[in-house]
Parts: C-alpha cells; structure tokens; sequence
C-alpha cells in the first residue's frame, strides 16, 4: 500500500517540474501513471494541481480506488457540465502526457477544458518516474530476489530435447506461483512484451523487439520469445526474464548449457562479464548515460566482438542498459543521444549481449540501482554460465 | 501466413471504406492494425492508398517483414525527406486510427506531411476487421478448440485448498504448452488482461475492468484475476481464459464446483443458460446489437436477477457480449446504445453472467461466429457447470 506521505512525495516531484516549466498543472489518464501518483490503478483521471492536493476522478470502480489509494479527494468522475469547475480561471496551460495518450483522449479533454493550452510532459514525467524512493527500491529488491528464486530452479527442469516452448511455460508457473502478475507494461508505442524469452541457439532470429534479442516466437502474430523448437546439448540456451511483483519489474537474463559450450561463445560471455562489471563501478550519480553506452561498445570492440554487440549483424540496438520500474522501458537509457548524468536512486538493467547469428545469443543481464558506492545489484545471484 | 489474396481481401475492404468516405489513403500504425493488413507484426507503418497498392515501411526488422508479408511493395522506413514523396499531390484527406495512437505519433506524422488533414478512421477500422474472412475463422476455430482442451483438464488439477493463483499457474502452463502466445491485445485506452481470470467465490470484487467481473488480483498496481486465496468446498470456481493461437484470441468460461452448489446460484447459472441460447438462435445477419442485450436484460430481469446480472450491483457493466479476433475488444458490442445490425462472419463471445457478492460469480461464456443460421459455437464443450 501506497502510504500518503510516499505519493505526496511523488506528487511534490511532479508538482516541481511543472512549476519550473510554468504548467499550471497536469492531467494524467495513463493507468500505471495514476497509480504511481495515487496509489490506485483504477480506471480514473488525476489532477495535479502545480501546487495542492491531487483529485482523483474515478470511473470504474470507486469504492476499490477509496480502499486503495490514500489522496485526500477522490470523487466520482464528474459530468462534462460539472468537469470545468474543477479548474479556476488561473489554469492556462495544462500538462498531458502525449507519449502515451491516444489522439481521442486529448481530443475530449480539450473539448471539455476549451481554452486551455495543453502541452507534453511525457519527458518530465518520465525523468520524475526515473528516480525510486526508498519504499520503491524495496518494493524493487523483493521483486530481484523473488526473480532470482526461479532462475535458481533452472537446472531442475531443463533438459535436451524438450521444445523453448516447454522450458518458457516451466519457468513462467514457478513464477507464478512465486507471485509474478504477469502482465508486463510498455511505455514505447509499438512494444510488447509476455514475460520473457527462453530461446535455444537457433533463435537469434531477427525481430521488431527493441532489445539485443527478439526471438523466434510461434507465430507471425506474436513473433516474439519461445517457439517450438527443440533444445539440444552443448548449445547455449538463454533465460532473459521480468519479475513483477507489487507493479514493481526487475529484469535478468542468464545462460544455461546442457554439456560444453562452444570456446567463442565462451569468450564473448566472459566479455560481457567485462562490460558488465565496468558499468557496475560507473553506475554513481553523475555519470552521464551516452558516455557508459560508449564505453561499452569500446569495451566490445576492443575484445573483437563489436560486429556482435547488441543484436544481429546490421540489426543491433544503439543502447546496453534501461530504467525499470513500473515500466520495462523506462528512464535513464544508456544509449547513444541520452547525454543526461545519472542520478542515485535510479534503477537500471545492463545486458550486455553477444548474438552470433549461427552458435546463438550469449550474455549478461542484472538490475541495478544507481549508488555512490557504484551499481547495488538487485538481481543478486552468481553471473556465471550454469553448466547441467 | 497470410497470403497475398488474403491480404488484399483485407485491403480492398478498407479501400471501400476509404473510398466510401471521400479520404484519399490511411497510415496505419498500430502493430495488430499493420499485421491485420500486411501479415507481419514486425515494427513499421503501412500505407494503404484509397486505391492501388500498399505500401509497408519498415524499422525494424525489414529482413523479418520480407520473408512475412505477401506485400508487393515492403521498403525501409523513408528518410524525412524521402518520406512526403511517396504521396502524390492529389492524397490531401489522410486516415489515422485516433483511437489507439498516441498524440507524438500524430504530431510526428502531421509534420512529415504538411498540409494534409489527417482524419480519424478508427470506427470504419473497426467494422472492417470485425467481418472475418473464411480464413480467419479457420483460426479462430482453431484457437477455440485449443482453448476447450485445456478446458477439458480443470477436474484434473483443481482441488479444494489451492490458492486462486496456484490454479491460475496449472491452467496457464498447460495453456502456454498448448502453444498459446499469451500475450493479449485490447484495444480499449485503459484497459489490461494478463490471460484470464481463475477465481473463487470472495473474489467477486469491484473492479476497473469492463467485464462484469475483475478479480482481487495480487496487488493494488495488478488489481485483476487471481490472488492468494485459498478455494473452498462448495463454492463456484470461476475460469475465464482466453486462447491466443496464431493472434486469433477466443474467449470462455466455465464454472467449477469441488462439491454441492448453493440452489440459488444453481438458479443463476440455468439462467445465464437461457441468455445466452436465446442470443446464439439470434445471432443471425440483420439482428440488432442493442437489441441483444435489451433482450438479456429482459430475461434477467424476469427471472427475479436483473440486479446482479453482469456485475456487482452498482457497477452493472451494460452490455453482454463483445467481438473478438485478432484483439479481445472487438467490434461488435452487444451493448446499449449500439444500434448496428450484425452481420455474417462476425464473432462474438457471449458472457451472460451474475454477480452476488457473497456467494460469488457465476454464468457462461462462449464464442460465436454471426451465420445464417444462428450462433455457430466455436468454444464447443458441454456449458454445464463440472463438478469435481
């Protein structure tokens, strides 16, 4: 449960960002925005006012938001005659998050609200959402070690022979059970995701996914993750799977190889290790984002590897590391362009990957949250390739 | 796969719309909306002119799109240069679906191609895909008896003193084995599903979704479907799952009972029983969608349940049933204030259901295609409450 105290300090982040951008306030409609700021993921519209107390506007179900959410104003969403007495004359300039919000959302709001100014907040709401209070790094500390849980069960369940299909669907009950909720949530438009990948070496497949690996999938509709395809010995067979527990994500990928593995691959994994540990040490408040990316594609490089790195030949992703949170895809990304410093606080998933378009995809992926001591590991279970 | 002719069966149909509407072309890019009319999900826009034909341009991945998409014309994503170039001086009425995508990606596209009004055709989108052609409803009876398989297990892993989530995780392992895809498309802003709902009688909670049941869920940020409550003797067990096999999403329920059920909910469940064989026998071309659920609410209502039928009193959800296909949230909507006729090769899963709050869920729910001679049952296994 969302305590007051906790979403008034998440509400006081907001409420600085748009008194610094001179936004009167800010109407947020996107679900996992509202329950970051009240608490409450039913289907309703909050206001933050630039400064005072946030009205949530519920539409279905009201009497689950009043349990639910601790703001001091939650009402039933109002009538369109009675929805602009809600905002006093001085309101001008209103914030929307145009990122997320559908062309017919901002349209009805704009008719309800004429004369007003709507401008996009999606940066600033997504920089705000960057940066975990401390009961959200707990909440995203339980959801690492319930995800290590499961990926420590691997070596009871894995066996030659049986399809990427079979080991994703043996995986994914033990996270059930553990807890998991499931449905992942996207920010970017065209993403989608169902729990992970559990993908043999023949699945280095190209794909629309915006990561290092998308996977074969089972059909064109979903072509993404697991297919039928049968594993075999002395192939590396890779585990990149969310955690969500409490909304909070945590994302990990580790290798698993029933016999040997291949020395090449071998050697890219042990890369990885290097990357991974460098941006580790880097992960401190100040670093600035673009330069980790750059540093790592270095590292890539200098190993041999950087025709590797990240993706497909002539498909590889321009990114090694991403915020989670509530989101898979959130802020910081440490990408090419992204030239912010880090802040403490964030929480970031480094993976980086080595596909070989013929052996398969090898690598490294933990959750970590930015420190002054370097990367807190959150994923916190040993690194190294588990060998059956 | 989708073949050519298919694909332009699809395409000709949104042209007669396009046409019909004085709009001279429609960028499509929403991911289910591109794999609809191309065959392939990968991460592009397609250009459907009001005659002629389309053009699919690709970010990522343009190799995947090619081996996918029976598309004559698959290209990489234009430069901003390029891109006005590929529409004639003539194109100046432009189709956008406003109803999913995001208010950046209008702006995106509106500054790619100045001067031309970008209009919204997220309706005649929406009645184009809810006809199915012959080859989709050989998927969906594919995805249909698939789902009743796993069905059919239930009685063999279903026991009194599980939590709702264990059963959840028996179901969906044998689900995912089956070779569903899991993830779930909706199309409505707010809405989410993570599979299906497994619950016993407590959980019939308030909820956000619009459905006539929600579920606990395991935490305020996931507030839907299973929680960790135990199931008892003698209550209804509640399993309502969706089947997505090659992106075709079915949809059903089926009660469970581990030994005697209360007489009045037995009464409830004859009831939803006449509901909905009274709706098959009418879903014929011409019927009209209001209609259909004035008639639900009618015989409800005669049966002494109007008060708990199709939700917890107070948040009644008004309609009966939904179209499904490649999105769970299809049209057409057996619901008030929907006053289309239906036609043939629509499907449409039917859910007459009641909620009492301390006894629990109860009712039916299957799949139907639209035909001349009424409802043809595409989830087809024995309606009657199993029990255990």
């Amino acid at each position: 449960m969302v305590t007051y105290t906790e979403a008034m300090q998440r509400v006081a982040a907001m409420q600085g960002q748009l008194q610094a951008k001179g936004i009167d306030g800010a109407l947020f409609i996107f679900p996992i925005d509202v329950y970051y700021f009240s608490g409450t993921r039913q289907n309703s519209t909050l206001w933050i006012p630039a400064a005072g107390e946030p009205v949530l506007m519920v539409r279905k179900s009201l009497a689950r938001a009043r349990l639910e959410s601790p703001l001091t104003d939650i009402r039933p969403f109002p009538s369109s005659k009675e929805f602009p007495a809600l905002f006093h004359e001085g309101v001008a300039k209103i914030g929307f998050t145009f990122d997320v919000a559908p062309v017919q959302q901002l349209n009805y709001y704009t008719k309800l609200l004429p004369g007003r100014e709507f401008v996009d907040i999606s940066a600033a709401n997504r920089e705000v959402r960057s940066v975990k209070t401390a009961f959200e790094l707990d909440q995203l500390r339980f959801s690492g070690a319930t995800l290590c849980s499961v990926f420590k069960q691997v070596p009871q369940f894995l066996k030659a022979g049986m399809r990427e299909l079979d080991l994703a669907a043996e995986f994914e009950h033990r996270l059930r059970t553990a807890g998991n909720e499931g449905y992942i949530r996207m920010r970017a438009f065209n993403q989608e995701l169902f729990m992970g990948l559990a993908l043999s070496s023949g699945a280095a497949s190209y794909g629309f996914f915006d990561g290092a690996v998308t996977g074969r999938g089972l059909s064109n509709a979903s072509p993404q993750g697991s297919s039928t395809q049968i594993i075999n010995r002395n192939e590396p067979v890779f585990m990149d799977y969310t955690g969500v527990f409490n909304g909070y994500i945590t994302d990990m990928t580790r290798i698993f190889v029933i016999g040997e593995l291949d020395p090449e691959l071998q050697r890219a994994f042990d890369l990885s290790l290097v990357i991974q540990n460098h941006l580790q040490n880097a992960l401190k408040p100040g670093a600035i984002c673009e330069e980790l990316f750059q540093q790592a594609v270095e590292i890539a490089e200098k190993g041999g590897l950087g025709a590797h790195f990240m993706g497909m030949p002539g498909e590889q992703a321009r990114f090694v590391g991403h915020g989670v949170g509530l989101e898979l895809d959130e802020f910081p990304v440490l990408a090419q362009g992204f030239k912010v410093p880090l802040q403490a606080g964030q929480t970031i998933a480094i993976e980086p990957k080595f596909v070989f378009p013929d052996k398969g995809v090898i690598g490294i992926e933990n959750t970590f949250a930015v420190s002054h001591s370097g990367g807190e590991k959150i994923t916190d279970i040993d690194d190294r390739i588990v060998f059956i």
